[in-house]
């Protein structure tokens, strides 16, 4: 079975826009073992989507469409679907039904534009969309299956999680497959590769492995393919792997730090408060990401002068002049400080130079002390990231949870 | 003139990547007024990328390809042009010496996989690579020009910007073009499209708008081809746009509600304080973000925890009880109490339902209350968001940053 994936909008081409559905689509179909062979991107052009429409169709299985579907003059996807498929645009009563309630739900009411979210291609099979207004739309010539999706991309995510990929199994035979992520966090990519290359090379040939690292974590992906017998064949090498990298892994498929930590707090009916410097409140928007952190999340203090710090952290002013802001003791000071003022169980406290400006010889940008806080104990550690200030807000975030996530196991 | 970009590699098509090369190849070539008019990307494949080589060659002046030049075994880029292209790889002299310098610089040393960078097809123009180790290639077939770029990202910009571009604007006469982007927030796609339809009907032909919908915001991308004179074609509907939309417009291109408020403070001399609830340290984040942002940034107190938002922000605990913690009195005292705290000029608070769980029949999960504060007044505003947590804590984020920026430009 062979996909491709074709994205539609003049904002794609002109780099406004990075192309983050491709990516998604070509992820989760190529975990169904559909092969994923293209992927286009053209303008909102009824020319190029005409070819691009008639090109795919004599390549692939499944093609899926992104983009141009929404109510507005430049969402030209239906109008050109239904000249290539020979069909006409319909009024369907359930979409509109559909959308009405998507907009109530929004506080929102109906509009000329929205109600022609509901003009469909006849031939087309409505493939409802619970949390927008525009439905996917199913379509069939020669044996090959377009569906094209809303280019919003929690909507068209939406409806390939809950309608296509559960359609797709229950039609198609597909090849069995087997996928399972293993998340690392802690080691260089590098470094990490080295490390498990013994296991990596006596890997069986039936099993891929791919690295994909990201800012403060690499995961590792085994695929297996074939027959059924191949899930125990990764997971006896994902065993294997555990006992080689330890508590580097910090969870698997689609945990998070955040999850993680959470999960572990809540069932042992704990709290966690954090003070946060350089990351400006990332770790508690991390944390509160989370459905149902409100059962053992109480808050921050976000100290971003050091006045705040001192005033309402008890960080003492002599540290801070003593050993500067970014230190060891400010960031103990913060961790323990926090605890205290909010009657939490376990605290975090981070201090950091994000940069672009503010580094030292000492202290060069990236610089970042972390702190987390028990009752019994507080550990702190110094990092040095880079010259980035995203990666850097980003790194010490993930660097605080997981050394949280670690005191929580230890515990 | 037309354009087209080929990004190669299985990580691409796996989603293990996303796609940012193409992004940026097509927004720096559109700027150079070239057109770009597909964007492909294929795997490590001798035949698919034969098929697409020969595919743009009908359609395009210039074929964009990217990734797959590497010293890897799966870098196949090279053997595969010399086929296209009906031409061997030769050793260059000046290639290898480049490389030698370049690894110098980085404390490496020359191995057989980097000396392998030095083979490069007979018939190409090298483009030289300051900063790495693989060079571009420029090759021309029936007046087709095919470029051929290195994958790493800041290698390809370097590349393109300093020898690329410079090369193609001495060698070809290009057209004039000119893009702008208008950001709105508050008011959603459809209905903002209704508001400018009189505008958007009577725009000349030579203009082309988008809409860019994303949570929180409507961006509309204004394009003019041809003659240097569609700027101020440009400009002029940019300002009957402006009479039409007044202050939902909040910036232009790349400008964020997070970098104007803050260029807002900056400029007066003003500090923030922000007091959040269901935002969990969004705002925050979002506001520190910005390089420079500790100059008017004094910091947050994430109040989740009822208890917080009457211990630490002197919301009353009867507000609580009567209103609701999702109430106008107490998104209102939140705001007050941390500009109060923290001795803030401007303050933010805000409370509200994210999702998925919590709502009632009187409050539905996405009621948010908002508050914004300066030293003269504090204004609230309701909001119903949707049910989804992720979406509400962004959209939330945006209209407080909105309604402070509104009452930054008031005073």
């Amino acid at each position: 079975m062979l996909a491709e994936i074709i994205t539609i909008g003049d904002e794609l081409l002109l780099g406004q826009v990075i192309n983050t559905n491709s990516s998604w689509i070509g992820n989760r179909i190529s975990a169904l073992g559909i092969k994923v062979q293209r992927i286009t991107t053209v303008g909102d052009n009824r020319e190029e989507i005409l070819k691009i429409l008639s090109e795919s169709q004599q390549r692939s299985q499944f093609v899926f469409i992104s983009g141009g579907l929404g109510p507005t003059s430049d969402d030209i996807t239906k109008p050109v679907l239904c000249e290539y498929f020979n069909t006409t645009l319909v009024f369907n009563e359930s979409v509109y039904e559909n959308a009405l309630s998507v907009l109530s739900k929004r506080g929102a009411v109906m509009n000329e534009l929205n109600r022609n979210q509901a003009l469909v291609p006849a031939s087309a099979k409505i493939v409802e969309n619970d949390i927008g207004t525009a439905p996917g739309l199913w379509m069939v010539k020669d044996n090959v299956n377009f569906i094209a999706l809303p280019g919003v991309p929690f909507e068209m995510e939406s409806i390939i999680n809950n309608r296509i990929v559960p359609a797709i199994k229950e039609k198609f035979k597909l090849q069995f497959n087997y996928h399972k992520t293993v998340l690392t966090t802690g080691i260089g990519e590098s470094k990490l590769a080295i490390q498990i290359s013994d296991w990596e090379n006596k890997l069986p040939d039936s099993i891929k492995l791919a690295y994909l690292p990201s800012p403060g974590m690499v995961k590792l992906r085994l695929s297996g393919y074939g027959h059924t017998i191949i899930k125990n064949i990764v997971e006896k090498e994902i065993i294997k792997l555990e006992a080689i990298l330890g508590n580097a892994i910090f969870g698997y498929d689609n945990d998070t730090l955040e999850t993680i930590v959470g999960r572990n707090l809540a069932a042992n009916h704990q709290t966690l408060s954090t003070a946060e410097s350089c990351t400006g409140g990332n770790i508690a928007r991390m944390i509160t990401s989370v459905p149902g952190s409100s059962e053992y999340f109480l808050g921050s203090i976000i100290a971003y002068s050091n006045d705040i710090k001192s005033e309402f952290l008890e960080v003492s002013k002599e540290f801070i002049q003593q050993y500067g802001a970014v230190s060891q003791q400010v960031a103990e000071s913060m961790s323990k400080g926090i605890m205290k003022k909010f009657n939490s169980d376990y605290s975090i406290g981070v201090t950091g130079i994000a940069g672009p400006s503010g580094g030292t010889a000492d202290k060069p940008v990236g610089t970042t002390w972390i702190a987390v806080s028990s009752g019994h104990q507080t550990i702190s550690e110094k990092f040095l990231f880079g010259d980035n200030r995203e990666r850097n807000i980003i790194r010490s975030s993930f660097a605080a949870l997981n050394m949280l996530r670690k005191m929580l196991i230890s515990n």
